[in-house]
């Protein structure tokens, strides 16, 4: 027993786990030893979940019987779809209104009584919860518009139903390839905040449902998966402002405001994740025609370089990207962070399972600074 | 930055507090400098909330303010009400039911949009959630048994309130004052697995509903919460054997069997709790005159004795007790759990909020021992 004082457990190492490494020094991401640029370009976030889930990439086979497991598991049950609509007519916030629903997806398991302990069970319940959020999400954001929720088509891929339950309509190659992308990219980070959250609740062996709503609590934290909103919100800024995106920077920064989207916990230099999103942002705007995000983005990111602030160890992170590729889906920038969990859930689940295989009940101490030996007065004596 | 490997996060300092302190070598458990006796007897669980909450024990005027304010949000908004229903109606457990319940009261809270770092306005919605905490578990209870919610009267305590919305009717001084005991002996006990849960979701400044969620969440594992329930269904068992309770515990010794409620990682002596329990069964089995559950519980703590298990640090816990009294109150097995809950909630709040006060991110690590640099393949190569 040590007598440090561990503040944010930073630099601890809780657990061994063979599912992603970081270094942050090079900006290097790997799932499994696969760098996180070749899954990104050369995987499906079918191939991915499968991937951390099962240990290995999938053969054709494998990929065809679990990707067909996962669509068949994506309809929800219509309890469900109520409360999704009387959160939305109650104007609940998006990542409280998926963290009730997937909690109540647990009412309707049908292994419900399963042995914590048996670990394909819980992947399987993982599964299904995995192929359920995109389905709440787009009925929630449907409510909002005053609109029905779309059924789950299966024959489209999990990125590309999504977009589909969302808008009504298929999305075009570029955009269903670059949300597939954004969900590889985001599905497992090591022991982040929310992961973590789901592991020390999995340690005590509650069930993977619940790892997965307080996985979802612990990203709804602005200090957590709020910054893809913030990064598009001050791009909605600048162009309200009808100034400069670098004059706007420049004056945002004399106010001492800090910009979104630049320097990481882990990365010292420029996030991998962040460099495949800017492709696709200029896909995507290739696409369309519109590239006034990337004009912003590309812009700011030049100036805050000239401005040296790589060498100080703060580069562009995934958020920086991630808001105007969303945006540029037609996604709301509230639903942005829901995203995130749609595909971080993959990472979770697949982080419990590996904990509980070798499960030891998580449980720190506090050093305790309160007063000693407080003498107690009766009520009316005090 | 050390390379060891803090399984469990054991012996590991994650933060300060003055909320709680456990000596587990002498039995000895405070808050806040009170020993847990002089609470257990001499304060209610309003007023342990109040020092949980507010640093110190009320005067009566405070503590009047302070209940009264309590029991004024009691009242829970009708569609969680309905929800529970179809909780109870979809068959689901206590307290996934209650996690649910919880997360969606976040939806009708007067102060959605209040600051995360205003602190004053997370005791406030933690206040909320305390006190409505009761009124979704009676009325799930009573959703299962096929009857309507009991409003719930503001006259009467929060631990009496409770026995008198499960059962319709108000309990009897003995009832309310070993509940509401009960609840003070509940209230807090270090960084246990659900607390750290509640402060790592509060660490990325996610709202206190989150906290709450996934507490909850932590506490239905079966290595955390669901301990008394165990003992309550091995004393079932007996009763059914129709063996004398000493040859039953005998038998299931021989056969492998640990038998629950002894033991606790923390404390190697019997658990300051687990007393006053004791006392407050011999009071309940005397005001009702069946001594059962005292018997053979006082038998099987005698025979384990005997047989050596305190010289080996394998004491009677709180669960030992608890159960046997919340049968004695009247509550069914699978609701203890959620009762911890109830009272527990006060401790997650104070804790959040004492972490929050100076807050730092937490983030620990995992060492990597997956593949390094594993070759891409493309699936159709696979």
């Amino acid at each position: 027993m040590s007598d440090e004082l561990k503040r944010g457990l930073e630099g601890v190492l809780v657990a061994e786990s063979d599912l992603s490494y970081v270094d942050g020094e090079v900006g290097k991401l790997v799932y499994r030893g696969h760098d996180i640029e070749d899954l990104a370009r050369g995987a499906s976030y079918e191939e991915v979940l499968y991937l951390l889930w099962y240990g290995s990439l999938p053969t054709r086979e494998e990929l065809d019987a679990f990707a067909a497991e996962l669509a068949a598991e994506r309809e929800v049950d219509d309890d469900v779809l109520e409360t999704v609509r009387t959160l939305a007519d109650a104007g609940e916030r998006p990542m409280a209104a998926l963290r009730t629903a997937v909690s109540m997806l647990s009412a309707y398991e049908p292994e419900p009584d399963a042995d914590p302990e048996d670990l394909d069970a819980t992947l399987r319940k993982g599964r299904r919860i995995t192929a359920k959020i995109p389905t709440v999400l787009a009925a929630f954001e449907r409510a909002r518009q005053g609109e029905d929720p779309i059924a789950p088509d299966p024959d489209l891929s999990h990125a590309a139903n999504f977009l589909y339950m969302l808008t009504g309509s298929e999305p075009d190659a570029v955009s269903a390839e670059t949300f597939d992308m954004a969900l590889t990219l985001h599905a497992d980070h090591g022991l982040n905040a929310s992961t973590f959250t789901a592991i020390v609740i999995g340690s005590t062996m509650a069930d993977i449902y619940s790892g997965v709503t307080g996985g979802i609590g612990a990203l709804s934290g602005s200090l957590h998966g709020g910054a893809n909103q913030d990064v598009m919100e001050v791009l909605y800024e600048i162009d309200a402002s009808d100034k400069d995106p670098v004059e706007w920077v420049k004056d945002a920064r004399e106010d001492g405001r800090r910009i979104p989207g630049f320097g990481h916990r882990v990365y010292a230099v420029k996030d991998p994740r962040a460099k495949i999103l800017e492709e696709k942002l200029r896909d995507l705007s290739e696409s369309s025609g519109d590239t006034k995000w990337l004009d912003y983005t590309t812009a700011i990111e030049g100036y805050l370089t000239d401005q040296g602030l790589l060498e100080k160890g703060i580069a562009p992170n995934v958020d920086f990207y991630s808001g105007s590729v969303y945006d540029s889906l037609g996604i709301p920038v509230d639903m942005y962070t829901p995203i995130f969990a749609m595909s971080r859930v993959g990472g979770w689940i697949a982080h419990v399972v590996e904990y509980q295989e070798d499960n030891r009940l998580i449980r720190p101490r506090a050093r305790y600074t309160g007063p000693e030996d407080a003498t107690f007065v009766p009520i009316d004596e005090r």
